[in-house]
């Protein structure tokens, strides 16, 4: 196990913004060729004609995870990488990351968004080292949104806009959440209809949040507004910077969440896990594992005057905890 | 019923254009301030710190919509003004649109986002008449998203780039839809849990659109991607972008989607009712009316080798009736 210096930290962190512009400028000139068609180059125009938008979006994906992949292995030839088109191709799922300093990178998160040119969509890069997601950058070039943080450095939009965005102070959370709450959450891809499917227990959790209060067996928690943007690394920078109060999800990948962790952590947000303990009311709220697929996200907040801000996140995952159902995602083999 | 010259309808469209930036960047600066705290000068500190976002919220709504108001009066003054903060406090919620000029303006869609500070809100603004929506902008400040339409000048993002994006050529509807389409909704402010109520109808529905293809007696949809973003407005500029491929949304009122239909129309979508006709299969597909608070919106669509854009689209509207149910909305008095 070794340690960086800040000063180290601060050149990873440099070079990760940098990388973060110029991937998220590549998957905006890629959808700028889908966009301008009959007016690109010839040779272009061709390209764009014969293939459809689902394998022109995957080429886009591959490209840019080969660049950031090279780019990386120059710089810092020591580091690990673990980037989700080299992982899916490979022949087992499991979880990579060590204590060794490992860079973590999801391409292109959004991607059926980005198939359909729908703007959520971005790069996403994280830089991790004993198992800490240290360094995060989200790049969504479509909103002219770039999300930064480098452990002990804060966490910024645009690089000069403070997370979470209200900050003097930052507000508690609120007294009767999830009432008054924006509910961040995903349908995702498992779709099947059986009783028991992750589909169902999904749905069941949703309608308990959204529900009015002292419905559902006292589950309603009648959440102030209920969003579903098709990318979780988003979804995570929107908790950072408190446009969403919470965000609950299962079947993520490493790379999905991992520099938007890094994000959520530094901008003060905590995350823990999706499915409810046995004793959701007392059981201690741990730090998330990076690769346990079940996520609880908080957004940050600070004291009220019955509570440190800690404490009302917490109070706010155990009335999560008490409406949402266990979600079932492992990894193979695991 | 007069009708309007297209050197007339341009300078309302101009004067549209400049009012809906003028009213974006007042929703800017006010979020600025909430930002800001600490920062903003000390009478605004003090005037933040004694308000709670709602109750600020709720005044900035107010101000963009008098201003609105006076800025049309002034320019206008013979026509009519239907502002959904006037409205919403008169006695009657009558439909007040008739053939005559009349401007129809939400200062302020996505409220709920505007105050958890989730970048979805806009400012929207129309100018309709014979029923017609005939100019639409929305302003989206803090995703420095602009859309505008005029009839028989097109519609645009960011003034310049013409809707939908993709358009060289606009591609067809999915042969499997809604299997293949970002499908968009909304959970709305109605949450009560009764068996028959709007919440259990919608659930019913978003699930039959989204659950796997043979699974649901036949009404899974297995739709690429399901949506929600808290505001109506950009849901249709998004639709009409193409985006989203539908949206399917009942209990708007005319101020929420009046600009949106403008634009959408102006792209070649479609919109028509949420509520599928008995026979849905077979009925006439009918432009939707303003008033009716039931909507469904499908993206403009080219021709395939089978089929016209509008028979793409049309198709889609009866594959969507087949899966959702009737929504229950009314209004007050009708």
């Amino acid at each position: 196990m070794t340690t960086l210096s800040q000063e180290e930290l601060d050149g990873i962190y440099a070079f990760a913004v940098d990388l973060g512009k110029r991937a998220g400028q590549m998957l905006s000139d890629a959808a700028q060729i889908r966009i301008d068609g009959g007016n690109a180059t010839s040779e272009q125009k061709e390209h764009v004609q014969k293939e459809n938008a689902v394998d022109l979006v995957t080429e886009t994906d591959e490209d840019v995870e080969a660049f950031i992949k090279r780019q990386i292995a120059e710089k810092y030839p020591s580091h690990k990488f673990v980037g989700e088109e080299s992982y899916s191709k490979g022949a087992s799922r499991d979880y990579l990351i060590d204590d060794s300093p490992t860079w973590c990178v999801d391409p292109l998160d959004g991607t059926v968004n980005y198939i359909h040119l729908f703007p959520m969509f971005c790069v996403s890069i994280a830089f991790i080292q004993n198992n800490k997601p240290l360094v995060g950058v989200i790049n969504a070039p479509f909103l002219k949104q770039f999300f930064s943080s480098c452990a002990g450095r804060g966490a910024f939009m645009n690089e000069t806009q403070r997370l979470p965005l209200v900050r003097n102070p930052i507000p508690p959370m609120s007294e009767k959440a999830p009432s008054g709450c924006v509910f961040s959450c995903e349908w995702g891809k498992d779709r099947r209809d059986a009783p028991d499917s992750n589909l169902h227990r999904k749905i069941e959790s949703f309608i308990n949040m959204a529900a009015e209060l002292g419905s559902r067996n006292g589950r309603g928690g009648m959440v102030h507004g209920v969003r579903s943007l098709g990318s979780a690394t988003l979804d995570l920078a929107y908790v950072a910077m408190g446009g969403f109060d919470i965000w609950w999800e299962g079947g993520c990948w490493e790379w999905d969440v991992a520099a938007g962790i890094a994000i959520l952590q530094e901008a003060g947000g905590l995350i823990t896990t999706a499915n409810p303990p046995e004793d959701y009311a007392g059981a201690p709220i741990e730090e998330v594992r990076l690769g346990s697929r079940l996520y609880l996200a908080i957004r940050p907040a600070g004291p009220s005057v019955n509570e440190t801000g800690r404490q009302s996140q917490e109070r706010t995952v155990r009335e999560v905890w008490r409406r949402v159902r266990n979600l079932d995602y492992s990894r193979p083999g695991a």
